[in-house]
């Protein structure tokens, strides 16, 4: 076969590990970011139901079923967020879709694009199959992993055309201030770039003040676009639905990669996603009570394993990122040595970009009896190892 | 906003149409490649037990579920084809994913690919979604929409990464011969291009003889890429759901980019697949019967319209594709002035390709009512208007 030009694109490290940890016998993975939970009752009762009152059989529109789109616009209204469903909601079939979409959309071959690591590992990987170049500035390590606008500043080129920000941030979990966001999207108006927010763990905040969402102030509404999933919130990952939020003129350019890429978001999905929006204010309560647990149990592992990481607690999305203080040999090998040897799957800081070397990234979205296992399995490794 | 690419791309006319027609009330469709049927109730059975016998609210691994990679490894052999559930299937959001994930893995920015037509409205845009351009070369309008290999000879350039070939082909219904098939293979081999066949309607079958596929002869395994879907024969479009299949070193590519796209397919669309081909033979036949009356019902409608309509019953697929007789200012004109005027939604020949000019798809996959309402108003609108 002649060469390809994906040959220089790779499979993200987080599914090389999940592909790594499937062949030994025994794991217990907290590497991808997968919620225990399944689906709730609520929204299994609403698909069963929607398969004797729908055909569910037929293709939506490519935006998406009309009563999901007004039931977005609607949600969204309650939090001040003002999207046409007409015009400028597209469902999508989950947001890295929603992602490809716009990417696809926006860039040309060559255009590069700002990612602010560590950050979520696909990024970049879509970035280059949209045939653009994936450009990193690094996150304050030393500074809660804060994003300055001279980093930004430094790293924009002729060729600059959108930056990908991910709020709250995976993995190092860091909610952006409002003062940050302001001043890049200010920057990013300035420039005339593109900010692609990707806001799929919205509903994670352990922490006392709100997350800010730029979409509440239209001034930036030609510049931004918002993805959101189901996926997280109400762990509905394997059902491949969220979307989009972005203006008028830009969402009809991305509605047309959509509809080349999927024709639609699958119809059954879109009918949970309803379900889920009717009772989602139960659905993330009851379901951030589980995580608030699991982070609590988490963090008194970690605090037990403080010689060998320095980590604080996440203020959002269900992962903890700490740094490694042991001798060790970079990220990777790190993770591949734990999970030979502890039989435990964590994903290498490397995978989150090059600022992300000399930390790991474990899930705490897995069940309380796969955390402390994992745990067990950890403390003996290090204990005897180390 | 600043100028996108995407503006040079367009919305199908397949969707341009079936929009116009949204917006005007009591129309009859014809238009858009829809099933009338609904899910059948074997696979929404398996679907309502799958969603408490498995936790489908998890990602699938990117390539699929194994179980139902393993099956479709299965029904493949008993075709006689062998394609390895490990490296050469991957289950897809639809084919259109499909072919998103192949053009997007082989096409380098600028490369040509041949589509012959007329052919699958959407095939253009996916390829200048792709960065690539589309070259159309003719089918033989005058010999059954026959494709030779001279225009191929003719079309190709130093920048042909590949042929895009729907067997049987939509709009016209025509099932390649072996011949030619094996003619168009042995042209790719030479060249070293890429032959991606769309196969959704390889289960229908109006004719006497087998349609034939190439995935059987393991000599252009390295060059072809196969497209399947659920949609069609399942009636399942809304589903999204289907396969691809390639040799290992192209499917590594292509699933890189899968990956991109839509992480996996959607896991509960994957239990109703699997359902779908446990009960295939059962269901492909039961539909078969119908879509053999509809086609009936439907050549009889246009046996009474002989003097406005040139047609030949379908070999395969769900579409009537009719030479126009009456004097008109092309197709797309003719095709708005029959929804506006005697509502009924039907696509223009132009959507398919330039030489699809002159004639207009009816899709007789919809209900009798809806044929018999349709025809009922196509009669009254050429027996009053022309």
């Amino acid at each position: 076969m002649q060469p390809l030009r994906t040959q220089n694109i790779g499979l993200s490290l987080i599914k090389e590990m999940e592909l790594r940890g499937s062949k030994i016998p025994g794991v217990v993975s907290l590497a991808q970011g997968i919620p225990s939970f399944e689906t709730n009752e609520h929204i299994k009762k609403a698909v069963i139901e929607s398969l004797s009152l729908h055909n569910i059989g037929k293709y939506s529109l490519s935006p998406g079923l009309l009563e999901l789109r007004e039931m977005v616009e609607e949600v969204l209204r309650k939090d001040g967020i003002s999207y046409d469903h007409n015009n400028e909601i597209i469902v999508t079939a989950g947001s890295i879709e929603g992602l490809a979409a716009t990417l696809l959309a926006i860039l040309e071959k060559g255009d590069e694009v700002i990612i602010p690591n560590p950050s979520y590992a696909a990024y970049a990987e879509a970035v280059r199959v949209a045939h653009g170049v994936p450009i990193f500035i690094d996150l304050h390590k030393n500074d809660n992993w804060a994003l300055s606008i001279d980093a930004l500043e430094k790293a924009k080129s002729a060729k600059t055309k959108a930056v990908i920000i991910c709020q709250p941030n995976n993995p190092t979990s860091h909610i952006y201030p409002e003062s940050t966001i302001r001043e890049l999207a200010e920057w990013a108006k300035n420039n005339n770039y593109f900010l692609i927010f990707d806001e799929v763990y919205k509903d994670f905040n352990y922490t006392a003040k709100p997350i800010f969402h730029l979409a509440k102030d239209s001034k930036y509404r030609g510049n931004a676009v918002y993805l959101r999933s189901f996926s997280k919130a109400f762990s509905m990952t394997g059902w491949r639905v969220g979307y989009i939020l972005a203006c008028k003129e830009l969402a009809r350019e991305i509605l047309k990669v959509h509809d080349s890429l999927v024709t639609c978001a699958p119809v059954i999905s879109q009918y949970a996603a309803m379900a889920a929006l009717r009772y989602q204010d139960e659905l993330i309560n009851d379901i951030m009570i589980q995580y608030r647990k699991r982070r609590k149990i988490t963090l008194a592992h970690f605090n037990k394993l403080g010689d060998y990481f320095e980590c604080t607690a996440p203020d959002s999305g269900y992962f903890f990122f700490p740094k490694i203080l042991f001798k060790n040999s970079g990220s990777k090998k790190t993770a591949i040595e734990i999970l030979e040897k502890a039989k435990v799957n964590i994903v290498p800081g490397i995978a989150f970009g090059p600022a992300g070397e000399g930390y790991l990234r474990f899930c705490f979205g897995r069940s309380e009896e796969d955390l402390n296992e994992a745990f067990t399995r950890l403390k003996n490794y290090f204990h005897n190892s180390l």
